[in-house]
């Protein structure tokens, strides 16, 4: 149904002889009339003329088929009308507003500074927010690979950098895709023989339906479901937007609960709550049992989903027994299977190295360092059978460190720095969006080099076309994950109870570097240097933010100039 | 390079009007003068006239390109001359032979008697071991699903049947196919990353290439390998030909051997030698470690194949040294790295309930019968998401017990009975090739009606559609599989040192059976009434017979009649 649409698309030209306009002309505009001169516009030769080609472009998807046509003529009259100047006039200023939002500058490293705002503008251009139908493909609309499908990419990467850059509503539309494709997911997890609205949303999609069709992935790689879960959380903590819960929230996370619930079964053999048959956010290992990562998505969604429960219960008992009876939802006896499986479920460690194991018998793998490994054989996925890369070692893409990135609030510095060490360096970062997860931890581990090392491989992936595989398009997910890997990587930047909180420091390659965060009413720029910290608050109101651990007010329209720890 | 061949057809059609040699035509043969008719033939309406078309069918496989048509034609002469009532004297000729040696007859049950001999039927016109080239498909020659290739049922439910129905060089031939496919495997084992002439046979081949394209199939459901090396030690069990090790069988093993012993890695965290990510026989699970069968198939491949190097090297020193120049065999260290192997492999087992577990982790399932499921699920894989089958218990066809059956003589009776007791409720039997085995396996254990009821799930499969998938083909080897259910099932049929074992009984159905089998020099019919079992030895030379583990001496052209048990 939803390829079932219709296209108007219409065009006009204009003739410019003013000499002035075309003086002010960016040189890409009057490549323009080599174009129209060869579609054999009446243009004399050595004459200043400059030709603009006006076009329309109309959906049935927002519009009725028979205003098509019309709608196209009187949206290229008025266009037409206005002219070029009056819209780059218009454009220029929308970006202004975007970057003032959202600018991040590098002193110190050209280069760098080139490669995060050629991301930062890829991911602009990519998602604005405003319609809560569309999504972010992975390649965005740079390439045809993905067909432009939504991946977990979107709220596992995406979600943090809109929360941070844009409206409120932007990342509000994100989420609320999840909440309108809840009867399919509920459809999707029903034909796999899953009942009672249970949700499995789809590894891939266009409109809520799954579009994958591997059942390693489809079947298996079920943690996706739990970053949709996350994506309400972290939106929430994020914004404040408590009654996103009551409205769509809670909808989706019962949903999803109810998935994980029936997901597990209990083993008689090890008397706990086990979940067979999984693939992990590592996608070089398929169909194994108790992938830690998973298990504890799927423990903490019941937790969370039972803490939302609560909430909107004692805030509003009349929508929460609406949804109750809209989601037939059986409170005792699902809150009470629910409580069992949290509470008794089987989460794989290793006592002796003190590590959570990303599946039970990772250990039983011949276990070899990436630096030990023949350089020849990188990348594996390009010089080993499928095989043996599912029986190696090697990781594609943070696991188990997906999980402390996610829960780092539940670990200890210790158990970060144990599983981090432990499982980095059997990490190949065959996927783009592995990197940004290690960053962030490096750099919150103190790990200054391993940080930036991260960083790196993917600051510039499609200016210097590392992979060599920009042609496929730009890996948009990933720059959001670049993005991350600065914010949240090198400033340290979290949400905590409310409010922000910074833990930066400078690279060495680096002289200083700064960027511009919206955080629920205010905007703020923080500036890092080699010695200390300045943030800046370009709001009316005092805001409190947190530099390493300590609370610092700052006044509207002010900047607090603090030490570097 | 196998497809691209050339075909010769040619036709030629003889008018017969002699009276006595129509009425003498079945009614297919009188049925082509209508066809004939149709095709426009001079015939006189009223008169008796019978048309035969002859026809020749030659392959660039066996003639070159520009001899094929001149033979044809030459072929066709001489059949033409010759005249169908003098070849289908020949073809009459040819199935008494064949009947003689392969015959089972079935008193008391019609239906019985029909489905077993359409099956041996069948078995012959699928393949006559004339021609080392060719081998059996699951289907024979009459469908075209598995397009005529090759499985490794060909070895593990094939290759008995032609042993005791056929000449020796049948069976020798079907195993020579795997030794001519040896360099095929070696190259195919080089493309998944072995080295060292490690050699892994196809799932599924036409000319010893892997045809096949699922990779938790054709990397991983390596037991078929073993399948290889059990089917030399088959054959030579058999037949005595104790030549054939040094002329063809150790050059496999040794083959096949390095496989096994480059797919194990040895784990630290249990100080053993572990197998991941395997598919055994029960297609029902995908990428599991330590799968009991196959790394029990290994271990004892390995254990054979430094067996067979000796006994090669007492017998003739100078061959064994050129099988070592051959395959560049560096004794002393690979000789060690297999024993080491052989003492340490991790053999999964569960101590509580005495018996070995399918795979590790097998008893997290959820345990349920199939007797306990809602009959409208089944089969299973018509009715769940391959993700439900893969995390059930529910076993597709015989794996544990599949090498309980292999390696009976290993284990005592309780073992046996305690790992059948376990599996057998929970296998849906959902291949052809499951029934077979669990109905040797009921016989050996004394449970006559499950040995019966197992015997009933293909013994008329085709004859009576009872899939619904007739029209796709028999499903030939299958039916190799019920012949053995009635020769090692209720017969009890085995070879042990030498000399042929029977421990028969007669189903409760049936009044009695008898079927004849070659066995080395001997042909020997073997009948089972109520009460006693009758051993006829159509030799020259007398024959040792143990029944229920008693030698009897039956003379030449004797009938033995023996009490039953």
């Amino acid at each position: 149904k939803k390829l079932d649409f219709h296209v108007a698309t219409g065009m006009k030209y204009k003739i410019y002889r003013d000499q002035e306009e075309i003086s002010a002309l960016p040189q890409v505009i009057k490549r323009e009339k080599f174009i129209a001169h060869e579609l054999a516009f009446d243009i004399q030769e050595g004459q200043e003329t400059v030709i603009y080609k006006f076009a329309a472009n109309l959906s049935s998807e927002n519009h009725s088929k028979s205003e098509l046509i019309p709608r196209c003529h009187a949206l290229l009259e008025m266009v037409h009308e206005k002219g070029f100047a009056a819209m780059k006039k218009e454009q220029a200023l929308a970006w202004t507003k975007k970057w003032e939002e959202s600018d991040i500058t590098i002193e110190g490293d050209t280069s760098a500074q080139q490669g995060i705002r050629f991301n930062i503008f890829q991911l602009h251009q990519t998602y604005t927010g405003e319609d809560q139908r569309l999504n972010i493909g992975p390649k965005g609309f740079t390439g045809e690979k993905y067909g432009g499908s939504t991946y977990w990419d979107t709220e596992a990467y995406c979600l943090p950098f809109y929360l941070s850059t844009a409206d409120q509503k932007v990342a509000r539309n994100l989420v609320i895709y999840r909440y309108k494709h809840l009867q399919k997911a509920i459809e999707n997890a029903e034909k796999l023989g899953f009942n009672h609205g249970a949700a499995l949303y789809p590894m891939v999609t266009m409109n809520g339906e799954e579009c994958h069709n591997e059942w390693e992935i489809t079947f298996e790689e079920i943690h996706r479901n739990g970053a949709m879960a996350y994506a309400i959380y972290d939106y929430i903590r994020y914004t404040g937007d408590e009654e996103y819960l009551a409205q769509y929230g809670l909808e989706v996370l019962i949903g999803i609960s109810r998935f994980w619930a029936q997901r597990v079964n209990y083993s008689q053999e090890k008397q706990q709550y086990v979940m067979l048959g999984v693939t992990g956010p590592n996608e070089y290992e398929n169909n194994v049992n108790n992938n830690w990562y998973t298990s504890k998505m799927a423990s903490w969604t019941m937790q969370y989903t039972l803490e939302s429960l609560e909430k909107v219960k004692a805030s509003d008992v009349g929508i929460f027994n609406e949804i109750l009876a809209k989601t037939q939802f059986a409170e005792s006896g699902e809150v009470a299977d629910w409580k069992k499986i949290i509470d008794n479920i089987y989460l794989p460690e290793d006592a002796s190295r003190g590590v959570f194991l990303q599946q039970e018998g990772f250990l039983d793998k011949e276990l070899i360092k990436v630096k030990d490994l023949d350089p020849r054989h990188l990348p594996i996925n390009q010089n080993w059978s499928w095989d043996r890369i599912l029986r190696s070692c090697f990781i594609k893409q943070a696991d188990v460190l997906q999980g402390i990135y996610c829960f780092e609030h539940e670990f200890d510095e210790e158990t970060i720095k144990r599983n981090f060490d432990f499982y980095e360096p059997y990490t190949v970062h065959e996927s783009s969006l592995s990197p940004c997860v290690h960053s962030i931890l490096a750099a919150r581990l103190g790990y200054k080099e391993k940080a930036y090392e991260m960083y790196l491989r993917t600051a510039r992936l499609d200016l210097d076309n590392y992979n060599n595989d920009t042609e496929d398009g730009c890996h948009i997910t990933s720059m959001a994950g670049t993005w991350m890997s600065i914010v949240k990587g090198f400033a340290g930047m979290r949400v905590s109870e409310g409010s922000l909180h910074f833990n930066p420091f400078t690279p060495d390659q680096w002289k200083s570097y700064a960027f511009n965060i919206r955080f629920r009413e205010y905007l703020l720029r923080i500036k890092v240097n080699k010695m200390d910290v300045e943030i800046e608050n370009h709001s009316d109101r005092p805001v409190t933010v947190y530099l390493y651990g300590i609370a610092h007010e700052i006044e509207p329209h002010k900047v607090e100039v603090l030490e570097q720890m």
